[in-house]
């Protein structure tokens, strides 16, 4: 679907300012009036843009003034930001222009990177691509990475794999869209501190050494070519800001989308990838911590599981009477394993039918023929080999088990220490952001019933899908959230998770289905007769 | 000499704020303060400069960790501004450098460029040159190149000329400091409206056609490789603003260099060049306003006579007994022409011995064996045939003298206009600055005999040299001085001079010596007999 642009009627001095795209109409110079062409321009950008400065290219200034008199002084202008005080001239287009401008926004993920072309007119989203980040065949996290960096040509090599990945996927999405790669103007990218330091080429050695120190917390906004985008000549790109080595610009891009700087309520927004982050916050404040940090969290929740794709289980129920599974595959293919979300509701389900204890084990007598030992560790079979599409049995060890166990007490202990840091209770939290995917295959009745989250009505949560696209995705759409990026940023007081013992008592604590404390989760039904030890 | 930069000892997060260039300390990275490499050095940067941003390039952040660790996270950053809400880093070197780093000063005059390297760390002039612009090749003045511009490649070859020519000078004027030109990081350009666009490589065509509108009257600061200039990679140049096509940023230098913008008494400051123009101020305003406009100042004071140069007259008396010329030449050498000071000497000179009258017509029988008739002209023998260097009788012709009568009659209705703009007798002026050569040479008594300016106290008068080059050269030196530029060019109202009935009823009144009101001249002692006709 083709949007043409309409640009407004002439009137005196305007420009629209929702978007990054402006018809402006300039008052024609006069003995009276005799500013130059370029801040005759510039008068109306900086007025639409709130800004004391907008810069222009030398070579705009070259073909300006044949221009401006070509079109009567009316022009469609594509600008951005450099600073919250500076402007830029993008791009100088006829006032009845009918070529299409776009945006490419970018989430720059370790395992996965997704790319949304967007209309800077309409704001639409023209197409949309999901990609391997092509840094996986070096290593397929990002400490793996950063070693690698330390090797002859390793830095480069990781730069070159994904912006040449970038620009590939790009040029087929272009394809799709019938624009020319030329028609990207303005790139947006949010992504973990690692992975936005390898896109521009920065090293993050020092990021994994005490005391943990990036190159920089603000790329801030730099030609796209630069890094090696091949994208329009003069296109910028902005780079979500981090807070450090362990707190992304793709978390900064969820709290925009999210839009908890402007929210007078206290919210809470966690996204579990391969660390758990954790932001808690309104308009007035924000803290936020990682769970990189500590041991408890070795393992993490993702590592659980299989990757979601066609044939995975994500749900799993269990009848408490007949004891019978009922899975479901994703695209209902035949089961070829279990992800993360569907390990969530399995426990779940085994603690509700009495099959695991309060501490997570496994009960012999009451699993049955599912239980089983192997290799002299407790395993218990959710399909059976003959139904599996893999040809073997689908199951779960005591050992995942425990591990699910640990990263659950250390996600709640993380939310309970974040909330408590600030005075509040988890009962007083209104709402409950959940991003990614973990969000968005997560069913919270089950991550309550193991108390993984606070015990909060189930419509305080809410799924934000992929919050960071979202996040790099408004900024192209709307010039209002380009200073509230780096607002945010500074809003945020990041806290080092201490793990002290005061921490270390309370993850005990929490070791426990759904809690030692069962008072806290007075929705979860503890199983009779097998309360706390 | 050779200036070695001393750094200062290490101490508490600091930079000097009195140079753009600094000596920075660091707080090295902690676990309490683990801000990024990047964030670190901005932090100390911005603070010197004011700035709430200092952008640092890719290539920079990419070297930047090893540098901060290698050095101790101490360093010499040479800084500059793109905005006044924007610094930058050009340059990153060891704490203990003594490597030398500088600035360039150009005076980009449409006659002739001088060039000056200063020492960025001490503020010293190291070298300096003088030399014909290049541009002289298609043609003399402004209004010829501009016409060029508009044949085939004409904008190229002018930008290609001026640029080749700068580097080519630069080159040598390194050479002479031993440094080399990659060490040049930063540049100002001070230069009329029509030469600076040429510099940039900016078609000036809108400039001499109604409304008379230049493609921008803020250059700003740009890349000095962008135009072209062969110096450090990374160095910016700062161009200088102008007010308009006939007001540039050379005046804009000439008020920062004589701080006409932080004085709180009112002064004029006045700048014959190709044009007349004045600005007259102080630190709450300023009136400017350029003599181009109009047919009076048709020819320009400095059309008069031969450029200075050794031999050429630039002094003369009059003995008003015997009637004997004393004459001094520059340089002491035979006599060859004589320059603008030295006519408006000779007229005033003539004035006084009551060889000229109030019209400023030759008096044949005052002027005795001197005055001759030629090709049905006045002319006065000022060095005979005999004892010149060209062989020739050295003279001046009734028309040279109603020139400058014209000539001195504009330049003071000039001043008689803007004073009188913001209701000011000129006899209130506490300070006349008066710039350029013309100021360097004029003797003020004769100036004042002639009327050409008004009767006020001669140390009054206060010649600036070359103020376009002293105030390309602050900017270096200063920090300062760098928004101030912009708010001087914010501050002044460009009045065009409106030729009416009343300034030409003034203009009638100046064309007499000094003037039809001689009460306003109460030095200048008018010869006995010979007062208004």
């Amino acid at each position: 679907m083709t949007v043409h642009y309409r640009p407004k009627g002439p009137s005196m001095p305007q420009a629209d300012s929702h978007r990054w795209v402006q018809t402006v109409t300039l008052p024609p110079p006069s003995l009276a009036d005799n500013s130059a062409d370029a801040n005759r321009l510039e008068a109306v950008l900086k007025q639409s843009l709130g800004v004391p400065t907008v810069a222009m290219d030398l070579d705009q200034l070259k073909s300006l003034p044949e221009q401006l008199r070509e079109w009567h002084f009316r022009a469609t202008a594509v600008v951005f930001k450099e600073t919250a005080a500076k402007g830029v001239l993008i791009h100088l287009a006829p006032p009845d222009t009918t070529e299409r401008l776009c945006g490419l926004a970018v989430d720059l993920g370790t395992t996965r990177v997704v790319l949304r072309i967007i209309d800077l007119v309409s704001g639409e989203h023209l197409a949309e691509t999901v990609f391997d980040n092509p840094q996986t065949t070096v290593g397929p996290d990002v400490l793996t990475r950063i070693h690698h960096v330390e090797t002859p040509g390793g830095l480069d090599r990781l730069h070159r794999l994904i912006i040449d990945g970038i620009n590939a996927q790009v040029e087929g999405l272009c394809r799709r869209c019938a624009i020319g790669t030329g028609q990207i103007h303005l790139v947006s990218v949010a992504g973990n501190t690692a992975m936005t330091h390898l896109l521009l080429g920065l090293n993050p050695r020092w990021m994994i050494r005490e005391p943990y120190i990036p190159v920089t917390n603000r790329p801030g906004v730099v030609r796209a070519a630069q890094p090696g985008l091949s994208v329009h000549p003069n296109a910028r790109m902005l780079v979500f800001p981090n807070v450090g080595s362990y707190f992304g610009g793709d978390l900064i891009a969820g709290i925009l989308h999210c839009d908890m700087d402007r929210r007078e309520e206290t919210a809470i927004l966690v996204d579990v990838g391969t660390n758990a982050e954790v932001v808690l916050g309104n308009r007035h404040w924000m803290m936020a911590c990682a769970g990189a940090a500590g041991p408890a969290l070795e393992g993490g929740v993702t590592r659980m599981g299989t990757t979601a794709g066609p044939g995975v289980i994500d749900r799993i129920a269990i009848d408490p009477d007949t004891l019978a599974f009922d899975v479901r595959t994703i695209e209902n293919q035949p089961p070829r394993g279990i992800c993360g979300s569907g390990v969530i509701d399995l426990a779940a389900a085994l603690f509700r039918s009495g099959m695991i204890d309060i501490r997570g084990k496994l009960i012999p007598e009451r699993c049955g023929k599912r239980y089983s030992l192997q290799n002299g560790l407790a395993h218990l079979t959710v399909v059976p080999a003959g139904q599996s599409a893999t040809g073997h049995d689908l199951g779960i060890t005591q050992a995942d088990l425990d591990s699910l166990i640990r990263s659950k007490a250390a996600m709640y202990t993380i939310l309970e220490t974040i909330t408590g840091s600030v005075g509040m209770q988890q009962s007083e939290l209104m709402t409950f952001f959940v991003a990614g995917t973990f969000g968005a295959y997560i069913d919270p009745v089950s991550a309550i019933t193991i108390g993984m989250i606070p015990d909060l009505p189930i419509e305080y949560y809410r799924s934000l899908g992929n919050s960071s696209l979202g996040g790099a995705t408004r900024v192209l759409q709307d010039p209002g959230c380009f200073d509230r990026i780096d607002a945010i940023r500074d809003s945020i007081t990041y806290m080092e998770l201490n793990v002290n013992q005061d921490f270390m008592n309370r993850f005990s604590a929490a070791k426990f289905l759904p809690h030692t404390d069962t008072a806290r989760f007075p929705s979860v039904r503890v199983p009779s007769g097998r309360s706390t030890q």
